[in-house]
């Protein structure tokens, strides 16, 4: 028989939000839009008001916070933390938290650690999906359509684990996601170096040259695909990257290093070695997709 | 009066299309879905016979060359200029040739040189638009829609040069091009590292990571838009690098050291010099954006 707890019991599909930026407006708004309560908690009081017209159906305040069956962390991986730390002796036993943030190990390590002893669990996640813009006002329900879902489950038998992805899928199914891929906290943090972390890196390295200013008129999709997350928030991706930067920095490492290749060719105007490195690239890429 | 020419007169807006690739391909199709006449030379001999049947005229034979308006030489730089060297004395007076090769310098040199003494017209031209798929089976008519055309006009008296302009803009029309911008091939040379050259450069160094092959299930857009053309055509890239050496290096040579900056400022944990280097590349961009 399980410990009796003191906490409340969740009402059966409610939606607690911890951040309504870019990513927890589009979880408030996928939620709701299938017809779910959706509970929101910001820093920024306006724009919990400006949700509460249309997507949000009140506060999220303490007392609200054991009656949800669903808690999703939205903000920046140092606030999530503060928010759990802070509210875990409100959240109902059984209910599932998730978080949303972009590095895995040292969000789950903690939460983790927080959630010992508690009746709820902890599943690290990650939304493989975003634009180049942030907050509320480009959040929307579609967000998630169709984009792979990572998670990286609790310590606990395999069982219990496939329970608990087939609740948090169901939980999640107004999001539309894709796909789910399950990850160690590890090996997500060191794919999430190469396939987000470095492209934002590169992208935003890109404009640095002087003849980004000289190229009106002169530009197609290749630049423009090169660039468009030059534009990011500059202090989340901070705390994102140093929260991986063992990780980033091998991958730095690794595209200098190509770079540095080619430009040796070019500069010694080695035409087989430069055709080499090129042909070996678009092998790669074929292969990586399958063609 | 003008001086006689041995030359024949051309058929009004008949053209002529050299090389059948992506690029030729969707010249030659544009034209011919707006009712032109096209005779088309290809290597390839399959290809031709391929494009005959809906697409094309006719062959650009030796006879067929004087009777044509506007000439376009869609091969690789090299190919272009050997074409136009062999059948220079083959093209009628008044006609317009255009190439669409992705370097200017080398190209307009060579074939400002060739045109000399001849009642033909060279200009060079560099359609802003294609895929990272090549082969005339990729080309469409539509390719050029909205894409800006960079135009290197000769050397000429500024009046010349606009009448010049404005019918080029005339033969060209079934392309639909967004925007016509006139260049130096000094100018084009420096900016197309930039926008183009180094684009595809990065894409392709991007997935040599040895990261690459892990990441299915983790890559969202910023992924997808970066490495986008990383596959490409080796052979033509490398001739085209080539031709532009100097620029190209100086812009690897740039965003190698900004990216060491990136790495620097993660090795070292410094988180404000970190969000200053991204928070200026997100000010650029915006900027150059106009936003």
């Amino acid at each position: 028989m399980p410990e009796q707890s003191s906490t409340t019991s969740f009402v059966p599909g409610r939606c607690g939000v911890v951040g309504l930026g870019l990513m927890g407006g589009s979880f408030a708004r996928a939620f709701r839009a299938a017809g779910r309560e959706v509970f929101a908690w910001n820093r920024t009081r306006s724009t919990l008001e400006l949700a509460e017209i249309e997507t949000v159906t009140g506060e999220l305040t303490d007392d609200v916070i054991g009656t949800c069956e669903l808690i999703v962390l939205a903000g920046y991986p140092q606030s999530a933390i503060d928010w759990l730390r802070e509210k875990a002796d409100l959240i109902a036993d059984g209910a599932i938290v998730i978080d949303t943030v972009g590095v895995k190990r040292v969000i789950c390590e903690t939460c983790d650690k927080i959630s010992e002893g508690h009746g709820w669990t902890f599943v690290g996640c990650h939304p493989m999906a975003g634009t180049q813009y942030s907050g509320f006002a480009h959040s929307r329900a579609t967000m998630f359509k169709g984009a792979p879902m990572v998670v990286i489950p609790p310590k606990m038998g395999d069982l219990e684990r496939a329970d608990l992805l087939e609740r948090l899928k169901e939980l999640l199914a107004p999001c539309q996601f894709g796909s789910f891929t399950l990850a160690t906290a590890g090996v997500h943090d060191h794919v999430i170096a190469f396939t987000s972390q470095l492209a934002h890196v590169v992208s935003n390295a890109y404009v640095k040259s002087p003849t980004a200013r000289e190229h009106h008129g002169f530009s197609a999709g290749s630049y423009r695909d090169l660039t468009r997350v030059a534009q990011l928030n500059a202090t989340m991706w901070t705390e994102l990257f140093l929260d991986n930067a063992d990780n980033l920095s091998d991958e730095l490492g690794s595209i200098i290093d190509s770079l540095q290749q080619y430009k040796d060719a070019i500069d010694e105007k080695d035409a087989p070695r430069l055709k080499e490195l090129l042909a070996e690239g678009d092998r790669i890429k074929r292969e990586v997709e399958g063609r």
